[in-house]
Order: C-alpha cells, then sequence, then structure tokens
C-alpha cells in the first residue's frame, strides 16, 4: 500500500463522478430517532451496468450480505440502497425479508426489478431493522437522485467514522478518459476489524464482467484484505464495483494495456481508501505499516505481519511510542511461522532495532523518535528465505476501549 | 475449571509445606537498583526427587527455558533458581551464557551439579541480565535456606502481580498424608498472554517419574492451558514439579487409585493457581469463563472459545458489563470453526439472551446484571454435535492499555 507508486487527478463530484451515475442520502431516524442525522443513501446507475461484489468470510453474514449474494447472480444491477445504524445482523428470517423489502421499495420507486438492487446495512448487530421508517424514505430517495449529492452520501454510510471517506479520479485511456470513484465506511477496530466495511465503487468504464471481476479481486486482495486480518470479518462488509460503459471507452479487453491501466487505478483507488479507513479507525492515533520479508514462505510471512498487527501488548506500545522490539520478538515467536531466532531482525521506520534476535544497540531515543511520529513502518526480517507480505494496521488506545464497552448499554437501553 | 469439585484441606507453610522442601528470597536490585524489592529465590529439595516439567510453545524462547530442558534430561534436579525483573530472553548467546552462570553458582553453593538446578526468569524481554548482582546473591540465598521463608519467595517471583499466588494442601493417601504445594505469577493480559507464567509445584509424594510426567501433562492442559489461548504463551512460560517422596507414603502406582488420587490433587492445586492468575491479570475486572457445548467436534469447539476470548470487542463490552451478544455471535462467525448461525443459542450466567441466533427477548437489564457480576460464564451451544470446550479469560480495561503503553520508555531509559 505504499503510495509511492503512481498517482492519478482526483477529480470532484465524489461517487457521481463518472458519467451516468446519481445519488441521494436522506434521514431515516435510524442512528437516532431525536436527532436525525443522515442514514439512508441511494446510488443509482441511468445505464445498464457490469457489477463486480466482495462479500465478508464470516460465516454469519448479515441478511443484506444474504441478498446481494442472490441479486448478484443475474448481474444485471443498476442501484444500490444503503442504510447505517442497523446492521440487519443475526435478525434471523425477519432480517431477510426487511432486506427484500428494501430491495422491492427501491425497485419500486425507480422501475427496476428487485433483484437489480444491492442492499447493505451498517451499524448495531441483533436488533430488529425499523423497515417500515426505512422503506417510507425511498420513493424521496429516488425523487431526490441528482449528481450533487455525492457529500451526503458519504456521510450517510458513517457509523463511528468521524469523517467521510470519498474519492474520485480520471484516468486517460486510449482517446477518452474514463472515472472512478469511490465512497466507503470503516470504523470499528481495523486489525482484529469487527466494524463494517463498506466500500461502493462507481465507474464510467466499459467493462466486461468477467475483467471487471478479475480486476476488482485482485484490487481487495491487496488492499481490503491486507487491513483485516485472517477472516476476522464483519457480518456485513461488502465492497461493491458497478461499472456503465458510458466514458464511451473502446471495451476494455483481458490481457492487453487497457486493462493494466484500469487495474491499476481500481487498486489505487481501493488503496487509498483502505488508508482512510485505518486513519480513521476508533480512537486511533498511529497508522503502522508491518513489513515482513525473509519468510521461507507466504504464508510464513502473512502470519508472522498478522499476528504482530494483532497482538495487543504490541499495539498498546505503539500507543505510548515505545519502541518495545522485545514485543514484537514474542509475538513472532508465537505466530507458527517457521523462523529462526538468531536471525531476525526488526527496523523502525528503517532503523534497526534487533539484529540477529537481539538489541542491536540503537540508542533508545533514536528508536523512541521514529515510533512517535503518526505513520510509520515496522520491517521484520526473517532472514531465512524471500517470501514477503504487508499489513496495515493501527495502535490501541485507552479511549478505544472506553468507546467499545458499552454498545447495547447505551444504544438499546432507553 | 468449576471448582465444584473435590476440595482440599488448606495447610500453612507455603511451598515449603511438603516435608524435605526449604526456600529462600533476597533482593538483587534487578527490579529496581534504587529501590530494593525482592526479586531472587530459590527453592531447595533436601532429598532426590523426580521433577517434571512444561515449557512454553513460543519458538522465541529464553535462555533458561533452553537450560532447564536440557538440565532436566539427567532429571536429577534438587533446586530452581528464579529471578523476576528481567526475563533473560532475546539476549542471545550471552543470555545461555547467564542462565547458566544461574545454575552453577546456585550449584556450588549447594554442592550440586549445574545440571542438578533449573533456571527461571521473568520481567523485560531483550535487555541483558545484571548477571554479577544476581550470581553474587546466590550464596546469601543458599544460606538462608529455611522452611519459613515461604511467603517471601511468592513476592520474589512477581513482576506486575499485584499479590503473590501461594497455596499448600494436604491429601490422606492410605495410611500417610502427602502435601502438595505451589507458588506462581502471571500477569500480563491472560489471553491473549504475553505476561510470563511460572508455577512451580513441591510435593513430598512418592511417585515414579512417568507417572509424574503423566499426571503433570493432564493437569497442565485442563487449567493452565485453557488460559492460554492457541499458542499465544509467553517467551519463558514454565510449570515445575518436583516430587521427593518424604511423606514415606507407598510409592503411587499407575493406573491404581492412589494415581487418580495424586491426579485429582494436583489438577485442583493448578486449577486454583491458575484461577488466580486470571483473576490478578493486568487491569482485569472480570473473570469469565467462556463454555462451548454442542459443538461438531473438539477442534470447533476450542476455536470458538479461544476465538470469543480473544476478541478485543467482547472484552471491552464485558469491562463495560455490557450483554453485547452480537459481537459473541460475530466472533464465533470467524472463528473458522463449523457453525449453522440459526442454530447458536448464547447465556450469560444461565440466562439465555441468544436463540437461534437471534435476540432471545430477555430484558437487557436482566442480562446487564449477569455480566456487571465480577465472575460470570458465556456459554455458546452451537446445538450441531456434541463437543465441548472451556476457556478463562478476562475483559480489557483502558488501565491495562495505560498499563502496557511505555514499557521500554520507563524501565530502560534513564
Amino acid at each position: 500500500m505504499s503510495l509511492k507508486s503512481k498517482s492519478y487527478n482526483e477529480i470532484p463530484g465524489g461517487i457521481t463522478a463518472p458519467e451516468g451515475f446519481l445519488c441521494h442520502a436522506v434521514s431515516a431516524g435510524i442512528k437516532d430517532p431525536k436527532n436525525p442525522r443522515l442514514d439512508m443513501g441511494l446510488i443509482y446507475s441511468t445505464a445498464p451496468c457490469v457489477t463486480a461484489g466482495a462479500f465478508t468470510t464470516n460465516k454469519v453474514k448479515a441478511a443484506p450480505v444474504k441478498v446481494c449474494q442472490a441479486h448478484l447472480k443475474s448481474n444485471d444491477i443498476r442501484a444500490i440502497i444503503v442504510n447505517s445504524g442497523n446492521a440487519n445482523a443475526c435478525t434471523g428470517p425477519r432480517g431477510i425479508q426487511d432486506a427484500k423489502a428494501m430491495a422491492t421499495a427501491t425497485a419500486d420507486a425507480l422501475g427496476l426489478k428487485p433483484t437489480q438492487v444491492m442492499v447493505n446495512s451498517t451499524g448495531i448487530i441483533g436488533l430488529p431493522m425499523p423497515i417500515a421508517r426505512i422503506t417510507a424514505q425511498i420513493p424521496a430517495l429516488a425523487q431526490g437522485l441528482a449528481r450533487d449529492r455525492f457529500d451526503a452520501i458519504a456521510q450517510a454510510i458513517m457509523t463511528s467514522d468521524t469523517r467521510p471517506k470519498s474519492l474520485a479520479i480520471e484516468v486517460p485511456l486510449g482517446s477518452k478518459t474514463i472515472r472512478l470513484a469511490a465512497i466507503a465506511k470503516g470504523a470499528g477496530m481495523i486489525c482484529p476489524s469487527m466494524g463494517t466495511m463498506l466500500c461502493f465503487i462507481t465507474t464510467d468504464a466499459a467493462i466486461g464482467l468477467s475483467d471487471l471481476k478479475k480486476c476488482t479481486s485482485a484490487a481487495v486482495e491487496s488492499t481490503f484484505n491486507r487491513i483485516s486480518i485472517d477472516g476476522d470479518t464483519s457480518t456485513n462488509d461488502t465492497v461493491i464495483v458497478m461499472a456503465n460503459g458510458q466514458a464511451g471507452n473502446r471495451k476494455i479487453v483481458s490481457g492487453g494495456p487497457q486493462e493494466l491501466i484500469f487495474s491499476e487505478a481500481l487498486e489505487y483507488l481501493m488503496r487509498r481508501m483502505a488508508r482512510m479507513i485505518v486513519r480513521d479507525g476508533e480512537r486511533v492515533t498511529k497508522f503502522v505499516e508491518i513489513a515482513v520479508r525473509g519468510a521461507a514462505t507466504h504464508m510464513d510471512a502473512r502470519k508472522v505481519a498478522e499476528t504482530v498487527a494483532n497482538s495487543l501488548l504490541v499495539k498498546c506500545s505503539w500507543n505510548g511510542s515505545d519502541p518495545n522490539w522485545g514485543r514484537v520478538m514474542h509475538a513472532i515467536g508465537y505466530s507458527r511461522a517457521k523462523i529462526r531466532e538468531e536471525h531476525i531482525d526488526i527496523y523502525f521506520d528503517g532503523l534497526i532495532a534487533t539484529r540477529n534476535g537481539i538489541s542491536a544497540g540503537t540508542p533508545l531515543e533514536v528508536l523512541q523518535a521514529a515510533v512517535a511520529k503518526p505513520e510509520f513502518t515496522v520491517t521484520i526480517d526473517l532472514n531465512i528465505g524471500s517470501a514477503t507480505y504487508t499489513v496495515y494496521t493501527s495502535d490501541l488506545s485507552q479511549e478505544y476501549v472506553d468507546f467499545n464497552k458499552a454498545e447495547y448499554a447505551v444504544r438499546i437501553a432507553p
């Protein structure tokens, strides 16, 4: 997720920057009936689309995820309906019924079939949806569709996010220019993540379904999957990419140079969104890249990176700007990866802390300055092979614990 | 780890309650040279022993663990030398040399061979041992050996523990009475644990080496291994059981009723120590038993129990006395165990919170009262098989984060 590579022209217009996409957002009083905030959004393509989706691997899947997966089969999606404040997860048969009701109401308002609508929900788990309030707002959402509501929809999907996450870029492609745009919401601690991650991407590129799916899978793997540790994904995690071909480019051909350009741009966009999500993690003060190299296998490199990223005590040390390489060694040791303790080198932002498994002698104050930065890299060289893996994570703060200790009591209790 | 089963007569005398064991503790200024506290201890058996040991599975093993494992081969152990304040971990060849120096100095002072001495260290990782200060104290440790220093040695092994952990029991066996005694130190968060767990057990029972090993392995598996999640053990974790036969009982025979009596008593003792360790975990306010039942396989039951016990957000909710069954469902979903969401029931201290994967409708205030207790059980019934697994864990507090955020900065920096 280094951003040193390609950069792109950023353009205004948010999620509606690509041609042929409209959106709108309203409040249905889901987050807080007494103090209405934007909590419902609709994205609509005026033209037919191909759509790729990536969904949570959690075996407890929210009802809207199941409905999305079913609707994606015929792949004639034209709209995304989304709410925040209630995840519609652990809600049983009623949850499925409610998710379908959202799709049906949206289809009715737009003159579509229900299977042309993707449904997304994010928020508290285990509460029934206030479905009457939700469906009542859908006609207004459809009537208000426009290109200028892009700021509102980025806000409408927020839960514990402190700021909206949105980006649109343009990319020259042959004689035309294509546009790609994204909105996302994160929240929760990123790793181990229990906060839902949603990302909706629109593009006016002309591309075939199988190529869009291929590019989406590859980009998700190297971006969002690197901030969500080891299957620890929320019940609702969803990435949806809709491509409507309105840029008028010659259709992107599999294996050609244009596919590479599109693929890189898509990955760039997801990378930027993934980074925004980690930076805005609940009460996060540090953005930390963990780069493992010299591992015997790819899986070993991944185990080490994820174990270090997940260690409570390592995360606490970062919160305190403490260059505690002993805790990093410890986590490497229980990662189940093949290691040789006496070969391990550890660097904090390029400064060696550990050489051959013991202190490298770098003065503590020098290392402290490195981990005091709001962004830094921890490089772990196992020195026994050539495999690498990188993940992106954050510190753990007292404020995180405080924020997360009474969700039900505060939000369900009267 | 239910304590409803057998109970035993507790007796005074701590680790020296069994016949033929002596101990002593002194300060070597390892924890804090300016403000000396007890930080070295010695346990000695006046008679030959059989000794069983269980050690960390972390691939980064502290030097004393490696030395203990080597010394245990000839199994003629007579003494345990231990220090707190420095773990002698990630210290390379010098660490091994220092651990051997501790064994040699102890052997010299007691007229033993170095291989008759077990060496243990606990404390900060990655710093060289102040070995001259340590070995200088060993003659005084040997000279002071007595039966009445048992309180001091329980204190000498403490790191971030807030109270010493010690227990001695007596058990009728045939026409005699045997005694078993333990001291332990925990600290760190228990799961995922990065604080070293040490437990030293003495008994005057007469038992053969292979039987002692068998009883020790079984007891460790059902006690200490249930509080240390999934390989996430410290670099120094060690359990040592020394049996010197001074009770004069007829030697315990494999498979006989006396072996069962001994085995149950040993497990009881370890269970009590394990419980003390969790209760005294860093800034812990809740002791939580997670009992999984109805799993398809033992491994599935274990995955669910450990994943729930390890979830940051679940731990935060307990800290806030929040009966957040949605987070428990979520963690079950990413545990990689075979589950059927619609079959899952969850109980907080016997009160049903979730039935068939959705809210059971029990009033929130009723569930809140259950998780507000300092000790409670979370029962998860997967309802798809008959396998069970239980682990013991704690909440996660803001104070834990605060306590752990600047170890190096506070303890290494001048």
